[in-house]
């Protein structure tokens, strides 16, 4: 029997297919997008499609996780394109509320995570990780998953939906998925699309200084200089204007001087290419 | 067959009770309580009885919702009465969790309703709602209750999770239920053990302004005349400090000069007798 995406545009036809799979005893999975679909996306529902027995794929773009001088209008959009691909992702429902569905009148309801927000995108994005907070919050009410799906190139999302999910008792298990990267280097994302021919070029400095940051993670290199280092090597880019770039332990996203044995360490990193805001990282075991 | 309560102070037992529960795709209800039960308790108890198939009633005393110079720990408590109240008010499930069990480390996650915690309890007690807010989302996660029944009596209460469980699309629906008051009309309250005789019977101008300001409201009176003559009448008591005394609409809860026919409005107070501070209000169309 070949799948057949549904697309659902309200939450009470959503509610009507969660009930009847619940009632199934199926298992439900959710991949929150934001459309634009790349092969990260693609690599969240196959991991999705092996764990669950109801893959639902959410593309909703939301004003809540944008601030005002951000490119909430201008983000790529083409859902024909999307539901091709969610087709042959093996989703079986495709979640396209518009923003009037979710917001039907201004929402006064705000979740807020504090700590893990403090640095990186919480710190240059004010209100950021609250928007991701409550629509996450509100996709998994609306959906109400056994599994969720993120990527960890979003690993500050990572962070705080799983410390939310602790926090809250939600039902629901965070299962962090590995970045996808072009065979350049570059990390895929939605906004890779807005980078001029030499912008992109530049931007593989990102992918190279995070495997520099490895080999010298490896080799014992204070972090403090690790971050001088990388600095250094993207700050060379004529098009790059860095937004942050830190080296931190993981999860709890708090600097350290020199990690303990046993312990994970990010790099993460925000640098503009243009207008174009870029973010990758990488976690690795020290 | 005689129904038998079951107590359960741990998060993990009671998921395997509710997984079990909606698998029979039995109708679920909650009564949540900070415990030391009277009447006001027990018809929402009864009141989820009739909706229900299975009714869990939650006894935690919430230290989120409290400030730091309020009752927490005075607060009073009785398990042991609760208990037979509850078995013989048709409760299945008691969930008594620790504060441990809910917080096991320090909570870092946040809810916060606006615009109507502005006033009243919202104003006097910073932070009260975002308490009442975020550990009502916990209890609901634990739980996953098709109905969660409250008391009018904390007005507020009800219109912070109305709007709450409308803005994240939670899938419960809010059953608001009348103020229980004792034959004398004072509305019951656990807070009311703390009351000395003196004050108990002071007290009773809460209710009695109220019955008064019901009639203003019928006579036409303005809506700040009602509230000028509610203060008068309750400043007369030597033991009232009046913390605030508001005519608002209902249920959004903003100051309006006359009601439009048609509309709600709430009167609402909070005044302290000694150390006490009860609140009490009432509802009505105009």
């Amino acid at each position: 029997m070949i799948q057949t995406l549904q697309q659902i545009s309200t939450i009470a036809d959503m509610r009507v297919h969660i009930q009847e799979a619940r009632r199934q005893g199926k298992k439900i999975g959710i991949v929150p997008t934001m459309g634009f679909l790349h092969d990260g996306h693609m690599s969240l529902a196959k991991a999705a499609r092996e764990k669950c027995d109801l893959v639902v794929m959410s593309i909703f773009v939301n004003p809540l996780q944008f601030g005002p001088n951000e490119d909430f209008e201008r983000y790529p959009r083409d859902i024909e394109r999307d539901r091709e691909l969610a087709q042959s992702g093996g989703v079986d429902l495709l979640f396209t509320p518009e923003v009037t569905e979710m917001y039907p009148k201004p929402i006064l309801t705000n979740i807020s995570v504090s700590n893990v927000t403090e640095l990186l995108c919480g710190k240059s994005r004010p209100g950021h990780f609250d928007g991701v907070a409550t629509v996450v919050t509100k996709l998994f009410q609306i959906v109400q998953p056994d599994f969720a799906f993120f990527g960890q190139k979003d690993a500050q999302q990572v962070a705080v939906v799983t410390q939310m999910v602790f926090d809250l008792s939600m039902p629901v298990q965070i299962v962090p998925c590995p970045i996808i990267r072009e065979a350049d280097g570059l990390a895929m994302s939605s906004r890779n699309v807005y980078l001029s021919q030499e912008e992109r070029s530049e931007a593989l400095v990102l992918s190279r200084s995070l495997k520099q940051a490895e080999a010298w993670l490896a080799e014992g290199v204070a972090l403090p200089e690790i971050q001088k280092r990388m600095i250094e090597m993207i700050s060379a880019m004529p098009l790059a204007s860095i937004e942050y770039v830190e080296v931190l332990r993981y999860p709890d996203l708090v600097p350290v001087e020199q990690p303990i044995p046993g312990e994970s360490i990010i790099v993460a990193l925000a640098v503009r290419f243009g207008k174009t805001r870029l973010i990758d990282n990488l976690i690795t075991y020290v």
